[in-house]
């Protein structure tokens, strides 16, 4: 995979999120000309999934990590809305099931892994059952740093086997996570989506950065890469996203199939 | 359910395939003013999904099923592209594999349900294991019948627990498949989609109407209808099944859930 991003966590890199930016608009300037673009993009997906589908040579694994209301729902929504649902398919990792925390944290995530020719969409993902653990320090500093080490080698195993990887950090600052939640408590359509845990967790903010620091400077490769996405500016963030997974789509070069009959001996 | 259309199979109707319409455009005169109509089914289902998904109170099973080229990939892109993926899913059921085949013949289908708040679709279904079988001769007319009790009394028990189940046959004429097959002969890059299997099974043509008159006529209950759409007409396809889909969502009423806390109270 070759990539230029500005927002690329290059391997081995020192992570310190905040000194990384969360408003950046890149080279846009306002939403109208992002939406513009990201119109184009999606349907760019649409026609790159459809020969993703049909050549069945990779699968496509996206990861999208953040704090609660980064906007990993609404990443799906803009722009996965418009792929072909057949050939996409989204996985939430939630608190584990009983049955899920009885088996090991790679358990749950292996068992979701696209098969070829799928797309699929991680939101919150293997990271969550190293971070959330670490932050209420149910885990020891090693055992995060073995589990780091576990999901490495477990990504280098998926890329050697036909899976592609693309990790996204939603990086919001703190304010603005606040201006989302008050916006939740302000509208009583999106009081179903709050939750005591939310506001609680908030107060975990610095530790969560101390860990997602620790993760990303650790767990960033060239076939596993992660991108930190700013993501204070909703519009910026689909467009920034949806623009490197065009990339990413369009640099496999992949092509239909070679038929496996002779069309021109086929008598209906 | 209260469900008006005139492709509504009634319970214990005996079904003829032959002698219904394949080529209807119901009160469209031509494929624009289906499209529009199109266009906002599909703005109308991207809305309700989002409120079925909040509710999670109910699950929505579609069963697509119908002869090769009758339409169930493109039904999917044309009517669920634009729905959140996050809230939808697509199961395709295929040969079964030695795994599948090793365990009753609902196991597989039971096991991709899907759970509340989701839209699952099954491109062929639970119903394909009755089908190819009983044209095969590989199972006798009283195992099939007896798979079809089978059939009836799991998809009672998912309705009984919240499954809403929607049931869509494809109905193109013999003809129409004929064009489409040569279409995709004459389309290079449609090449991909041809297999001697499709071929060889188009002989069967007979045996399968007879095995779905069977089928459609034994397994429609107002729980769990089924719809013999027109399909030789995609536009008109897509827009008759949309609308259906519109009409059963707007039915169910549902509303964003009451909130688990006062949001008057909570302090950030």
């Amino acid at each position: 995979m070759k990539l230029k991003s500005p927002y690329l966590v290059k391997p081995h890199t020192r992570i310190r999120l905040h000194t990384l930016p969360t408003a950046d608009t890149g080279p846009y300037q306002s939403e109208p000309s992002a939406n513009a673009a990201l119109v184009k993009h999606r349907a760019d997906l649409a026609r790159l999934q459809e020969v993703f589908y049909a050549s069945s040579r990779k699968a496509l694994l996206i990861v999208l990590e953040g704090m609660d209301t980064a906007g990993k729902d609404g990443t799906i929504r803009h722009i996965f809305s418009g792929v072909n649902p057949q050939g996409c398919n989204v996985s939430s990792f939630k608190v584990p099931t009983p049955l899920e925390a009885s088996h090991d944290f790679l358990w749950r995530a292996h068992a979701a892994v696209p098969p070829r020719g799928m797309i699929g969409i991680f939101n919150r993902s293997h990271y969550e059952d190293v971070l959330a653990p670490r932050v209420h320090k149910n885990i020891s500093r090693k055992t995060m740093e073995t589990h780091l080490e576990d999901i490495n080698e477990f990504e280098a195993m998926l890329t050697d086997n036909h899976v592609v990887i693309l990790k996204f950090f939603l990086h919001i600052s703190r304010d603005e996570q606040a201006r989302r939640l008050q916006s939740r408590i302000d509208t009583p359509d999106k009081h179903w989506k709050l939750s005591e845990a939310d506001i609680h967790e908030r107060r975990y903010w610095p530790a969560y950065m101390d860990a997602y620091n620790r993760l990303l400077s650790t767990t960033s490769h060239k076939h596993a890469p992660w991108f930190i996405i700013p993501s204070d500016h909703k519009w910026y963030r689909n467009v920034a996203i949806s623009a490197i997974l065009v990339d990413v789509l369009e640099g496999l070069k992949l092509t239909y199939p070679t038929p496996t009959l002779d069309a021109s001996t086929i008598k209906l």
